[in-house]
């Protein structure tokens, strides 16, 4: 079976009415300083804070979900938006949360009617687990972003964006597993320009791509809490490898630049991860043309505010 | 002169390209735990964090301005928005700010260009030395809520909103001198049904609409610092009056739990006076039909985000 845009547009009917479709907002001339035009998808406005309902509820709505439930591995936006898209469907959640995630999460998780296990550990010790628990109990197995039901449920934020705005030239999109990128990619099959976004210290899409596949990379620092992989996904580095122009790479202090100026200048707060794909543009490290209409993907909010309060 | 829809027409073509078309969200069902369909109107990505900036260049654009400038009374959101429209179009601005304004406002005016001139005292000691120095000056004087460049320029908003939202049944709108919600009014003129917000603290147009006319009120507490006013604008009043159905009081509590609803549901900040409207209906002062519609406009995010991180 080829992964594709029909699996994107039959994930679109799918999550009809269960997800957000949010906003789209062009920023006027002379946006941070730019020539270029410049739109922002506020995706951040999602259930959850961040895209991630979209694939949660196409994978769930595709499936036999068994009596016990459904299992999935996650500390951050994965996981909310599993024990959202459970609770809203009736089914029981059991979400595996490694033991360095922000408590505030795995309360959030909790608050929304999921079982949470904290293990000790990181997120692969937590996805092993979250693993043996479900072929013991029988439970779903939800990943993060490498199941072809997650990356065709992310990709209907690109089949909005289209028609939201139908003569972008480009599209900035953060990676992290590249369930989103992947999604994206295989709704606009090169007709648009994307362009891929990695922290320069969590490049496991960019190693993927140097290698001729998904290879094992450390990874850390600012915005790793939610797109720090240690491994792309195989869907993903499929579609990117067709599809997306080039994956380029931010600092941290460029994350939190931007972070920064999109308060100031749209009084919209993003996470680390959900202001990546702007860091490239206002870093320089993607350029664009002075006509060319730029969409950035402003995919998440749930982090500390405090980045953008000082 | 009527001051009506046509004025409102006429401003939305002179602004054209000078403020943002702000996004509508629309929330899905069960927004809030409330049955009624709810989208937001999305006001505070404006310019300079507010629906200020519509009438300011509505007026600027309408009017000669003398090589000397515009002045303007404000210590918030009005002044940061003529700060802004001024520079925009090459004008030198000199605002009068209150001693009691926080001083990141005045620092935020600053930023933008304008003089600032720091008055001892409230908005009407402000107010009154702005008076003063025009006089002598020659400026071209911007009122925050009493001229009709100004209310025509803030009604573009509710324009804009007729077309995102055809299907509206009603629009909960914060007041503070009434400027935005003489605009819409006077947009609507009755069309769609339009509900003024106040802060229990805050009442000059519930006291206008009471005494058959504006008339000094004393005000103070939570939301005061964009919604406080001495008195409701004369133009505002009389739209009111005919096109608005009812003004409904809210809490300082409960504008409070609207800024951490919102912020927790849709990861949108708003400043008090901006989730005003919001407390209305979360708090029951207005009660929705099973089947209405209601937009309810998030004015401005010009405020502290520790309210909203706790």
């Amino acid at each position: 079976m080829t992964f594709g845009r029909a699996d994107v547009e039959a994930a679109r009917e799918r999550i009809d009415g269960y997800v957000r479709r949010t906003p789209v907002l062009e920023l006027g001339p002379g946006a941070f300083g730019l020539d270029a035009r410049v739109t922002l998808k506020l995706e951040l406005t999602q259930y959850t804070g961040s895209f991630k309902p979209r694939g949660a509820f196409n994978k769930l709505l595709s499936s036999e979900v068994p009596e016990v439930g459904v299992i999935a591995a996650s500390g951050g936006n994965f996981g909310l938006a599993v024990a959202y898209s459970a609770r809203t469907l009736g089914h029981h959640a059991e979400i595996f949360v490694p033991s360095n995630s922000p408590k505030v999460k795995a309360d959030g998780i909790q608050a929304l009617g999921a079982e949470v296990r904290v293990v000790d550990g990181y997120y692969d010790e937590a996805l092993d687990a979250s693993r043996a628990r479900a072929a013991e109990s029988g439970a779903l197995v939800l990943h993060a972003y490498d199941q072809p039901e997650i990356v065709a449920g992310q990709g209907t934020m690109g089949a909005e964006l289209s028609e939201q705005v139908p003569d972008a030239d480009t599209v900035l999109v953060g990676i992290g597993g590249g369930g989103l990128i992947g999604g994206i990619g295989a709704w606009y099959e090169g007709r648009t320009r994307v362009i891929g976004v990695e922290p320069e210290t969590s490049t496991s899409m960019t190693a993927a791509l140097a290698a001729g596949g998904p290879v094992d990379v450390t990874y850390g620092g600012y915005a790793a809490d939610s797109l720090g992989t240690k491994r792309a996904g195989e869907i993903a580095f499929e579609i990117v490898s067709k599809h997306v122009e080039r994956v380029v790479l931010v600092s941290g202090d460029q994350i939190l630049e931007a972070q920064r100026r999109l308060w100031r200048e749209v009084r919209i707060f993003a996470e680390p991860g959900g202001a990546a794909a702007l860091a490239a543009l206002l870093s320089g490290w993607y350029v664009a043309e002075p006509d060319e209409h730029v969409v950035v993907v402003i995919c998440g909010a749930n982090g500390d505010l405090e980045a953008v309060a000082g």
